[in-house]
């Protein structure tokens, strides 16, 4: 039986928020649904942010990309929810999220989007 | 949604059953949850089998594997049971299962089981 | 009996079109005829888009792909055929296409082109 | 409009019969058919074989290999019956086939046959 | 203010002690320091087991290997006592152990003890 | 027994200190403790500097990225400190320090940060 | 006896001339001869250029690069040579020609030029 | 001007006679002539033996692949004709050749052959 | 007993003056000693230059890089020292120096300078 | 000024003598000196033993491999005699070394030796 996993991230204040520096996430463990046959994919997400008054939570971003698990997603959609959603949670100067699925037909598909 | 995946593998009849030859599958999209924390877990899963009078469906691997999603599952035992559901499944003259995790604590773990 | 493959690519709506993203698929699986000799070239296709109005349906992109099988192509001229096929479809802000061709004469050649 | 390409493996004398030596060719070049659903398979076929009386000419090998294009064939099937045919043609000391699939389903296959 | 990590390796009960199978467990995050110049020291710790009537809990192994952060010791002696605890433990079928490490003295090192 | 290693950075005149040029060092010894868990953290540090009036010895850095060993820090602090006590140390023209964690909770965690 | 082989480069017309757009040819079948010692060099000679009127007809590419292989020539005076051959074969709007040699004396030394 | 290369293998007295040793020396400069087409070809050359009264000099074993420039060869044929000449000169305890040739027809041929 | 190598780099007329065109010589050959402790140290190093009126000839290239090997040299200055002189020698409008050191302390260093 | 390095080999006891165990030591930083021309060779080289009543003490290895620095050696040779020194140092129950050479006339070359 899964943990309900938590889609809230965490903001925690930026120590060192003076200075304009880069943090680089990459967690080779998102899966979700496929929205019209109901199958898994998988990804690999890469978030690199440069932040601004709060940085992200680790364990928060754990579960958060958890809580995708049992969701239909489309590709293209979800790379920019997850980009709406930390740009909401910590307010960075600068976000890319990149998304890099496994094969589906033949086809390696990778989605980025940035902010602003 | 996801689909209700199926835990039945399927046989078809092997069209070489006179030699003994190899057929090698591998999967880098199997997961689980930790029966203990209810935390998803991650694995490559390559099968490994001598056919005997039946060789493996391969959609219906793929569906086999997927039904693991939402189930609790300890590292070494559910190598040892997609071994034997195999075994069952299609009698191979030798079958090897190998199952690589994602890193959890720092380590990284890999089990393999064989039949016979 | 091959299926007889469809040239059209379908075009879904951008679920975020105000924003200005980017979108790579990558297949290995593209093969063509030598118009000279009928004898069949094999190339990776990489297709690089920030969406505009539309995105690219996946599996009509695989059966795009699959339609130049038994088709006479040569490398420079499919590649932007490929090229203004995509941007007729779904009038991408910026698409790059790039084919990478097995060995042929000692030479391995990669075409790439753009638009705008 | 393809080539109608030739299933005859030519077989030429071996130039050293009294020694037992090792021929590997590897080509990353087929192509089939899916039996059930017509669409397209992609392999890499390797070929490693001690020489008896003869040896396998390469063009012919290339083009035995194109024969398969538009033809249905399974993994497992076709694997042995390429073994078979290059039995028949050049009556090896030991031969080895091996078949390795790009994805379908998430799953990477690899067949591997081999006489006697 | 660190941790007072435990060396006490826990073992659960093997849930297919009937089957000889073997699981790999690697971790690059064990550090000591050395005997003599009271320096840190870096390595890569592989452990092979076949499991016997347990297997080692992989929480208490990742405690294990942090235990010896503080302590001084020898490569080829660390090796061995790491060998001689897991038997002590777990009284696995085969156990290898092997230790990987960072360069000193422009010499790479890595030292491998087998049980039995 | 650990050393009781030094924090503090030895500066040498720079030897062509009218050039402007770069010296990168890059060492895979770093581990400090999670200042929440007391649990240890590893990562491969990174520094690239363009040398003002004075270059970094090389076995003080060596003793001063020890001397995190024992001490809790978080990955974007602990990076933005190690920048700022080499600007005091040796003022170069520019600096950037890259931080490369081994993995936690699934996620791959890279922080860099620059002067000016 | 080896073919007398061609330094005529054939132009053809470029199918897409209105579109600026790059082709990329690599070989690593380059061999000529050191003008002093007439010992062998060998090559991978790689040819990037955007086509202005024509493009380069391969085979043609493959008879001129073999025509180096009895020829004495320095590294920087062959690489030179070749790019002004192609800028008139076939006047494009950029080429850039790189030599990448085997080593000699220790040194691996690469040689790269452009036009315009 | 080429130099007119020796096909002589020099053989020096092997300074440690008594012990049974491996020696492997490796070329990627070997290049020879179809003996249909008069086109080059290339293969890296590995020889592995263990000697008995006498080394290779190297500097012949240059000399000697070299003068395949600009002969007539098939893969297989030069391969043993490359074993017979050094067992011929310095009598091995044991030797295998392996050339390994640059695509041609889109497969990738490796020989390799032993003595005794 | 070692050769007297010449720390005189020899410059030959550059037989393309009128383009801008680059060379990139790379050695990982060059070997000097620790100026304090006298041991040795081992580096990778990479002449990137354009030439002008002369390009370095390669002979007279590995003799100077040898020069080094029994004489003191901290990385900053040596790599700054090469610099100075393959100025002088050849004139090149652009020269840019690379040393690239095996581990030292655990830390691995690189040096980079370039003129003008 | 070059330290006079030490040649002698420094056996300290193995700690665990009563075990059958493997210790693998590997430098690219050895170099020596072509006895014919006095040029620089440059070699990693490999030991692995398992020891006996002694274990090497790794600084006097590191010395051990220094001390060929300036002496003229033959590869064959020089491979053997680092064999026969170690042997005699520690008395190990297996012993193999290995040299692997940088290239010298386009010729990789390799020498493996082992004991008893």
């Amino acid at each position: 039986m899964p943990l309900e996993p938590s889609r809230t991230l965490i903001a925690i204040p930026n120590p060192h928020a003076g200075r304009d520096y880069e943090v680089r996430c990459e967690s080779p463990e998102f899966t979700c649904l496929c929205p019209i046959t109901g199958q898994p994919d998988f990804a690999t997400v890469t978030v690199v942010y440069r932040p601004g008054p709060s940085i992200i939570e680790l364990k928060s971003l754990k579960q958060y990309l958890w809580s995708y698990r049992n969701e239909g997603a489309f590709h293209e959609d979800v790379t920019n929810r997850i980009l709406d959603d930390i740009v909401t949670a910590v307010e960075p100067r600068h976000l890319t999220v990149r998304t890099d699925w496994l094969v589906r037909g033949g086809i390696h598909t990778v989605v980025e989007a940035s902010h602003p």
